[in-house]
């Protein structure tokens, strides 16, 4: 099913950009956990757009409201579900768009797919906004990772041509993370982060877009979590990773890099430290082996495209009259997805994370 | 599950390096279709060991032996179950590894998972040596797929830094493929392809071993074919191509590469061609939007970390004796997996889209 | 998963009997389809309380919300998701009964299961208001049905020991099933019904229940529909009308009389009618066998326990206090759920049906 | 999927009657459990044909062959394959039954879904043959639950109208279901046992045959095991007892009989035992309550129908001529299929609950 993820839980996602409601049904959830609702909302109001110059000015409003599964600031062992409803939009400037297909969006495809009776409107179920409800399980899943002390962390790894320093792959540091979580705009080098707010102004100024790379950082993951084959950590967390729109690369550790190894290089020796812990010396790994974890920091990187809507005239077709047609999209969009994505990933992350370690902490 | 995959077609592969044979049970194929087995064992043959220089000279028969689902040639509506017999290994090798794991394979994690349980014997249920059953199911699905006018193919992009030429995103010919499919070595530049032969003897020499790029094109999808969000045809690929031992980083279409683009560069542009067939002028996207394919052809690379097995003395420790330790891996193994790893590839491909056109088709 | 089922459709409820809001996510419909929300309504209707004698007097209001997948009437391809407010209920009367089981109900297991944390409010997720968005679903897929021509209807085969006649299983008219949808007391035999509810106002005077079979047919239904083993029709409509509370016994065709009888009689003979459909002669088997349709009329029954809430001092237990109690449930409550059980069980045939015949109909 | 099962576990199930060999792949099995060989195989022998008079003559060898998933008699945490290998048979015989389906069999529905492919030899993958991998899984199953003490035994208790003493709900004893298992004729009275034999070898004169039921106790469940709604214990259990091939009805407690009786006498009163573990004083409920376990005995009955292949001429048709014929079914078969059916019904058991205790197991 393709709203749908979950061995151990079970995520189900709904709605289109401009339905009634987005949400959510997270089954399976252990009863009698107390979940931080502010919390919850802090960490998806990091997704939500308007929040700084960098990002749409869209007034959404992502209130979640609990409909089923808390009682008493508790989970009860019923699915949790949530709505946020879709308010302050204006469905009639995408009308025109049915039969003109943005172009690198979904529209032509969708249409292809669902025989036209696809909802266009701001992107259907094909919208950014479906990361929304994906924010608010990826928080409540947050929240149970910390009862095995497991956290998560990303920053900005790319914008465009500009690179941010990376996660020390052998040592990251927790505080790292909370400082990142902390961040407006969440780079490691802050000098770098001025130059990736200057292209992305830049951007702004030319109606244009530019792609960037996130990278995400776990902590606290025993040795041995995960599956094997098509149940390994980093099918899982790429089966999810793809689902967030704009990915279109996933990798883990030396990932890419790794490829233009060579073995002596690139492997990892293992190695008791002090404490008496396995660790390895390097992490070109990734803090995954066979599907498992190691142990060691989990690292990946998510490739997001630059936003497709930019605001300069582009080459497209109109379905209905069959013909070729010159198209310029309206209103006004990220030029850089990235720091809204940032909360994305680490949803995704934590959500196939502990699919895979419900059973230990549950 | 960790063995299974699939919603349409249901997959579940069995099997360790050393058990009494590997194997595959394939639920939900429809009545009727011949299959030529010929073609299947000339597929798997691929992915075989020992056919040419660049792999490891440990015999293998991959005989696939069908159990049952075929009835005079023909799939029968029940399950299509196989199984490739383990013959002339010797698990007394891998003994004195149970307790110490080599570096960069799943040793030490499955040691912690399974308790010290887990066949430990020429890497258990983590060996390539699944792969087979993988190849086998790819091989039928690469035939029922034939039947919609799909093809698969794959080459060498990259051994660590020698690169080959990349398929033409816009414009691949299914001619290239059928060449590539012919060719002991499959690259499209070949030069290219001798300096990749060159360094990988070099490694061999070394007892050393190197990394690689594959990339995979997939031609004659219509448009609207996938899923969208957990369900999107990038979601199923990734998912089964990390399931392939070593593959460390996936992308699509211009994948990494787009994360350093600007929109007005990166977005491909509709326009009807003289036959009226709906296309891109460039095809960054890799023919995959909002999980649903465009028409255009699918194009995706997996990243290939180098052979974790090399003849070098390496750090790791011993579990039973909790201390560090030298080791050095016995027997000989493949300098770069990436000639074996192409059929994986195109297998895995091949399964994740015949699932979701399984409808269209069946 | 408990809240979830479907291979080709996917249904996932939510909600408690005193949550915000229970409701249902249905992933997996076609898009471009018209639903009837107003016959969905009148559906639902017939589940809802206090629409006859017969039933308890409990305000509902059960008004399905429509949150997404559905634009301009008719389906989207994204998720189908409803919400039925709840209303007019007073948490504060089951506080008291959060340590004190009620007997029959679901009280004591949960409390194990969950730890004491499960929503004890009316039952929470075990409460039979948990079947209206089964019926929303219900509707749906009987108006997905009726588009290949399928008919669903039930009546209310007994109360206690009074029985009304049965279909005639080789001959069930479509007019019969229209006739009893008409009925506010469905049941062939009318003079069978009045005694039935005799016997119900009996229950009711004297605070107690009692337990009854419902039938259901399925007409319309060609050969060749369902699945084997696990996948067999009949492992479908049992694992969801199982799933409707009170439901104690399934059977299909002759069912449990079956086992009574010898071979020579049992067995239904083939033939082809004038019309040149191949028929049998008799219909023992209930229109199913091995799991597939026959395309004889599809028959099954199922048993449901005497409600448990009955107005009458019962032993029980104080879980807190560790002893052994007497208690008398208060509150107004269905003396027999037959006549508001018929939806759910044509609900859940149509629900599991559907799921079989997607690919068909879609 | 049809051959599937299981949410914890996953069962598949693959073969035809005359197919090379039948078998099972089950993943999701703990690493490191001991599982005793020669107990599964004398459980199998219990379902195989020709122990007594009172089952078919013809010989079939069940002897199971490990192929992976096993390593030194332990479990290794990858999947657990095995395969039956099919010896014995003529196919020949059934060539002519290609086109003239056997009445009550699945032989035309089958030839409708398949469109004529179907194995239809010896019934294909339809056969109660598929029972036997069904029964290796269970017997796995068995003895992992009782490491939590959990034990599962059948009787027969029906054979046409003659009927064996029931299973006393609230009080069963282990002694009797170990009594059961080592009788070859499982029945609690021997007496009624006695009369049963006579009717079947009444029926094995007529070439007819005859239903039954059998009841099924599960004891040592603890309380609050299973789930809710579509996950409930008797979804669970009755979904895998329904694919047994010729099973009619599935009953829990008192079942069809509780649809008779009203509220006060039904419902089952909670007290607090003398050890302080809580009991019900009746058991109707059969051990379930809201899909989850009450720590009561579990109690089930499949009504089975009369074995459909009698040595009678029946009317039946011709597929390919398209008319009515006359036919009788050559061979030997068994005149009721109770004793062999019981060992099936407690694998469906074990199957089916394990997959719910597997968390608290494994």
């Amino acid at each position: 099913m393709s709203f749908e993820t979950g061995n151990n839980i079970h995520l189900s996602i709904f709605g289109q950009s401009h339905s009634k409601a987005i949400g959510a049904v997270i089954d399976g959830l252990p009863a009698g956990i107390g979940i931080d609702m502010e919390r919850i909302k802090r960490f998806m109001a990091r997704r939500a757009p308007g929040e700084s110059g960098f990002s749409t000015a869209r007034k959404e409003s992502d209130i979640p409201i609990i409909l089923s599964g808390i009682v008493n600031g508790r989970t009860c062992g019923s699915p949790l579900a949530v709505m946020i409803e879709n308010r302050g939009f204006d469905s009639s400037e995408y009308e025109d768009l049915r039969s003109t297909p943005r172009p690198m969006h979904a529209d032509y495809p969708a249409w292809v797919k669902y025989k036209g009776f696809n909802d266009s409107a701001g992107g259907g179920h094909f919208s950014g906004r479906l990361t929304a409800p994906l924010c608010f399980a990826g928080a409540v899943c947050i929240q149970l990772l910390e009862r095995a002390s497991v956290s998560i962390g990303a920053h900005i790894a790319s914008i465009g041509d500009i690179k941010d320093d990376l996660f020390d792959p052998a040592d990251v540091d927790e505080e790292l993370l909370k400082d990142l979580s902390r961040k407006s705009f969440p780079v490691i080098n802050d000098e770098a982060g001025e130059k990736m707010k200057d292209r992305i102004r830049l951007m702004k100024e030319r109606s244009d877009s530019v792609g960037g790379v996130a990278e995400c950082c776990i902590l606290g993951v025993p040795a041995g979590i995960g599956g094997t084959m098509f149940g390994g950590l980093e099918s899982s967390f790429a089966k999810i990773l793809f689902a967030i729109p704009a990915v279109k690369g996933v990798e883990f550790g030396a990932g890419f890099g790794a490829s233009g190894m060579i073995g002596s290089e690139h492997n990892d020796s293992y190695y008791y430290d002090e404490s008496g812990k396995v660790k390895t010396r390097t992490n070109n790994h990734g803090g995954i082996l066979g599907g498992l974890s190691t142990g060691m920091p989990i690292l990946m990187k998510a490739a997001f495209k630059p936003v497709p809507s930019i605001g300069i005239v582009q080459e497209s077709i109109d379905l209905s009259e069959k013909k070729n047609i010159e198209m310029k999209i309206r209103g006004r969009h990220d030029p850089s997805i990235l720091p809204r994505a940032l909360p994305c990933v680490e949803a995704a992350a934590a959500i196939a994370l502990y699919d895979h370690m419900a059973a230990e902490i549950g």
